[in-house]
């Protein structure tokens, strides 16, 4: 067990650090925050509909302040940072999360869907005004019959080549639209996603944009709207269901970039594949996920900020000889409980940091290889899974830490908790976001391959050599490189005696299980086909480790963007500090993974026992600044809304 | 990997078995609860002040129909029998939480202050009344800031001689009391504990029957009431804040069954530790809570039945050559997430079961001896613990599994977590409970060391032979009791040989498990101390091994149910089903801690794959009657409140 240096923390250098590039949208969004600190208060006490209005209110006074319309052309009277919104959108998302949410419907769903899927008369149509708020709109994909399974909606669109106009029809409940934010109340527009028929036959999925309410907000004929009601939170959110009967648009709805019809009817695409043009289109939801993964990091940044304070504040149980009870933070358990949880929102947080960089960079150029595109689409993925299930987690460790006051509505938890509980389902559920990651390792991001269905990758893996897949893993490689930095250069060594702080040996640990899972899912998915079961039993046998070759493809690449950006800090306490916590990150997540470890032969017993008193010591080590690793994240106070932590009765 | 029987359930005849010999008490409420069924609508629907009055009303309803009384004495109007009563509770907890969670303040908290800590005086003169639910009461214990150590408490009550009163007073707001349900609006007593100050010395801490409204419900002079306000949930509970500035009350308002005052101001106990007597006192809280570790297992039965019954409703992702999509529960990873949750419950059930009949033993007799009176204190105090914490793992787990439906208020899922959440934090922490399992475990329930104080228990193991301890653990005598029953007779083939399905392999591994933690906590703390470090420091780096120790053993105890019950069941299919739902639990629970279990070499990695697999199995093979294994549970289909499982959207 190493004894580990005691670093002073520079706070305002640390926020800087963790404000990166984007250190100025951050710091402005941080100041109107502050200015409508209230809406804290109100998402409380107000009823549902006058919380629904004062949210709309401060949607449109923000969005007229320029800050939501960062990612738009400037031509529009957007900001054309895309980069710049996201982080904006990060930072906001300190403050009450029906806001953040309903930006998110209004700017990067429905916006984001005019903007990329549109061609430039949808952009002059909508775009300036869906930027200042005016024109409210929601974005109608997912059905309630069908969620997970977009390919598979029911509501289609019928080209009437005498009218010239798309028929938008709303089969059954099951297609009926649901859970679409803005419906319930203010969209005057939706985008919505149905089969196109053309001529009696189907050309799949596309987007069309279709008005469900006039200028004074009655619902259109033809259109039916329900409200969802009641939610477990992000209660500010009208979130709806709509039904199309027989409601015609102008051909021109139709969102035109990636396919077309005529005039005469003929339909169109510069790409061919069906499942391929269908997964382009999908492409449109990264920026979504890549922007609610970042919400996940942020809320759990504010619920750590809370439970960290009051851990330093709270006493409870004496000393011996003193008057005073010793601090919750003082308390083994209780540091075991909370730093572990720091330590990953910190990794989390700078690999959120190079997603959106990598985002920045495929969403401002006009044609980004598919590859790149794929491979962004597959971190995007598997970061918000992993960041939201953090959040979930966190929120609620913290709830229990915090005890009798955590439940109190007074204080943060409570509001953070439920707002943030369907992260983990909507943009994506993060079962299946794992799954379309392994599938995409499994797959090397194959454009034959498209689509987001499990049962076609079984089959197509099925059909490849298990070397092929292992081959295209690009863990694979890794281990060859692993061989040469590690002291001794054989496995055998690895386990017993590199040093369980050395960055190398935690990445080779990291690795090494990616690939391992990885190959063992491709003999897997091949033995159960060669045996002659169906794809659907090959698939339901091998699931749980597809998720896993997910999660741990995932957990790599966090592990990496940590190592790497503590690498790259001048030399000085922060450094040793972020030191520190990367080495709780790696350490802490191989201790929880332990028992595969173990199992595969890359652990021994004594090692692994060697790793869980590390990461206590790790925690103690962390303890005295742990305060200041909070106060770093730069949440403005009166976001914290915890009562508790002025309260003289509490502590 | 075993061939699983497919059997079929008779699915009234295993709700027969789970009812036990309470089912008539439990179908009574049943039907109570389908009569009331609204009210789950009306709690996410009335605003919170109309929302308390109606859980009030029907609290007073049920109370008029006996059914919230029968743990009181026959000559109160009550029904003799605690066991029944605990049944009850078990059972509305199927029901909205709020309304249980009133009924567990006044007649738990409230009601059993007064009849287990008074004497005739006070039953005469308040129970007939409160099991009416005509006088409301509040049970004033817990201070802002004395949550967990009540021994700490700031209230002080100072015998006036010349008036023969008692004046209660809280020094500072640290002092205060709170989260006290009843007291924000309709309590016209509380039972309030304070440190009992004579003649300028503390006696320690006692209670007092203190009024604080009138009967028009106006506050009392000298004491100030503040509402709690909104909470996570249970928003039909008026929790409050009370302050006493100098109230006077009788003498004879003391509850002096354990300790009284003369006229003259003589303080007299018949138990004559301070510790203990305390310790004593604070035993009325055993069946708080034993009453919400059951009410944790029903909460999760509820949510275990919408998800499942959802799972095998809804449909997603197609099948090859096949027009329907796959049933939720036809997935693997759907399986793993759902089926060992509910094993796990089936198993707390049974655990549940013993826990009660021996609470209504030891509470049915005047005088239990102190030694099984601490057993039953420890086994309540850890079973609340792991029930709770199953209860909102496993409601998240089935909002998730439920995807975006999960997350509206029209289905139960939302208003059970919120409502349990608060569950792992009241009636004790759930951290702090599984300390005092270790304590016990430790201390062999010493006389000598009765008090909640961790450090204390530190000096105490330090002062005793490592061998002591290990001796006073009732698990090492089952270690070889598990040599003579296992094949071979030696450790060692523990690992290689014995059948994973077999109960004594199972029952050998967590018994061991537990011995190895304890006696390991034992010699740490004895290190500890023996290398000078203060006791604080000793205990902060031991506490997650105490809580393991305290988590290990309640996980034996429920294991060692769940063998035992189906052990006395007749062979038949549902014998079968269950020996299966055994052995998952059995193997998911060595599963989740094979990490442990390799390091301490009890598991080869070979074998903790072959678990693994062997789980998995499991599930499959259990896959088919899962709905019937939820339907016995007996809830009444409109506590579901499952709208999405009758939707034709939905599924």
């Amino acid at each position: 067990m190493a004894d580990h240096a005691q670093p002073a923390i520079d706070v305002p250098a640390l926020t800087a650090l963790l404000d990166g590039k984007y250190a100025e949208i951050r710091e402005m969004t941080r100041k109107n925050l502050s200015e409508y600190a209230e809406v804290l208060d109100e998402a409380i006490e107000l009823p549902t509909a006058e919380f629904r209005e004062r949210v709309l209110e401060l949607v449109r006074e923000m969005a007229r302040s320029g800050a939501t319309g960062l990612g738009f052309p400037t031509e529009y009277g957007g900001g054309g940072d895309i980069g710049a919104s996201v982080a904006g959108f990060e930072t906001m998302a300190f403050g009450d999360l029906s806001i953040l949410v309903k930006v998110g419907v209004q700017f990067g769903l429905f916006g984001g869907a005019i903007l990329q899927l549109g061609s430039k008369h949808h952009h002059d149509a909508y775009i300036a005004d869906l930027v200042t708020g005016d024109l409210m709109g929601c974005f109608a994909m997912t059905e309630t019959g069908h969620g997970s399974n977009v390919q598979a909606l029911g509501t289609y669109a019928t080209y009437d080549v005498e009218a010239q106009e798309f028929v938008i029809t709303t089969p059954d409940d099951r297609s009926r639209k649901d859970y679409i934010g803005n419906a319930a109340a203010h969209a005057r527009m939706a985008v919505v996603f149905a089969q196109l028929e053309i001529g009696g036959s189907s050309e799949g999925v596309h987007e069309f944009v279709v008005p469900i309410r006039d200028e004074d907000g009655n619902t259109l004929d033809g259109v039916r709207i329900e409200d969802d009601g009641a939610k477990i939170g992000l209660n500010g959110v009208d979130n709806g269901r709509l039904w199309f009967d027989g409601v015609r648009v102008p051909r021109v709805n139709m969102l035109n970039r990636y396919a077309d019809v005529s005039e005469d009817g003929t339909y169109s695409s510069a790409i061919e594949n069906v499942d391929r043009r269908f997964f382009t289109m999908l492409g449109t939801l990264i920026q979504g996920r890549v922007c609610v993964g970042g919400a996940g990091i942020s809320a759990s940044k504010v619920a750590l900020a809370v439970a960290v304070k009051y851990a330093n504040k709270r006493r409870q149980f004496g000393a011996p000889h003193s008057d005073e009870e010793v601090l919750l933070l003082d308390y083994g358990m209780h540091q075991r409980r909370l730093l572990p949880l720091l330590a990953k929102t910190y990794a989390l947080h700078f690999s959120q940091e190079i997603l959106v960089n990598e985002l920045h960079n495929v969403l401002s150029t006009t044609e980004a290889p598919d590859r790149q595109r794929r491979a962004l689409e597959s971190r995007a993925a598997g970061t918000k899974a992993l960041s939201t299930w953090h959040a979930t987690r966190t929120i609620q460790e913290c709830r229990e830490a915090c005890g009798g006051a955590g439940y109190l509505m007074a204080n943060r938890l409570g509001a953070l908790r439920a707002d943030t509980d369907v992260f983990t389902t909507f943009e994506g559920d993060n079962h299946i976001l794992l799954q379309l990651v392994a599938k995409g390792l499994l797959t090397d991001y194959s454009s034959s391959f498209g689509d987001l269905d499990q049962l076609g990758m079984v089959r197509f893996v099925a059909n490849l050599a298990v070397e092929t897949v292992v081959e295209r893993t690009s863990a694979h490689k890794l281990l060859e490189r692993i061989r040469d930095v590690l002291p001794g250069g054989t496995e055998d060594r690895w386990d017993q005696e590199a040093g369980l702080l050395d960055p190398e040996y935690q990445l080779a640990m990291f690795r090494w299980r990616e690939q391992h899972i990885l190959s063992g899912v491709a003999r897997r998915l091949k033995r159960g086909m060669d045996q002659g079961l169906d794809a659907v039993a090959v698939f339901s046998n091998v699931q749980d480790h597809v998720i896993a070759a997910g999660r741990a493809h995932v957990e790599r690449l966090v592990l990496e963007a940590f190592v790497e950006k503590t690498a790259m800090m001048a030399d000085g306490d922060n450094k040793v500090a972020l030191n520190q916590l990367c080495d709780l990150y790696a350490l802490s997540t191989i201790e929880a993974d332990r028992g595969w470890f173990m199992e595969h032969g890359r652990l021994s017993s004594t090692r692994s026992k060697a790793i869980s008193r590390e990461v206590s010591s790790l925690c103690r080590a962390l303890r005295p600044i742990a305060e200041d690793l909070v106060d770093a994240f730069g949440i403005p106070r009166e976001m914290l809304r915890a009562e508790m932590l002025d309260d003289p009765g509490t502590v």
